[in-house]
């Protein structure tokens, strides 16, 4: 299935910017960065069960926020994109 | 239906950042900011072309990105958040 994984770490300080470099790190290793703070994953229930446990060793849950959403597997219909592209489109996504 | 529209918007410029400000004024219009560039919007098919539109007009599509992501009505069970909350969560959401 397909999880978009956005979110928004507080860069203020050092430890910020860390913690947001190993966001991106972490999500790296699911999925594909389309934009700045979001990510889409083609993983399995668990494979997000994983990525949430590591994502959370990771932000600052006070200052820190990151969201989830389940597109299913059938989302080429679902996505869709204008304006600068900044990575490999999936395969079926409609790009405008 | 709710759909989910994230951007990246390249603000090196005062363009760019009247720009950003303008994307989220537009977008405020039709939904919730949920994280920095991201809002969900509930709305019908029509107001997502008129928001599509407005959007088109203030990015300059060299440089920003927007993604709009359909989560269909029932979305409850597919938006998960975890860490800081920055707005009022919509009444279905599971906030973990």
């Amino acid at each position: 299935m397909l999880v978009l994984v956005t979110y928004d770490v507080n860069t203020e300080t050092a430890q910020g910017k860390r913690r947001l470099r190993n966001v991106a790190k972490a999500c790296t290793k699911y999925g594909q960065r389309v934009q700045q703070s979001v990510f889409e994953c083609e993983i399995t229930s668990s494979q997000k069960l994983e990525l949430i446990h590591e994502l959370l060793e990771i932000i600052d849950s006070e200052k820190d926020s990151i969201r989830f959403y389940n597109l299913g597997s059938k989302y080429s219909t679902k996505v869709s994109h204008y304006g600068r592209q900044t990575h490999h489109p999936l395969d079926e996504v409609l790009i405008i």
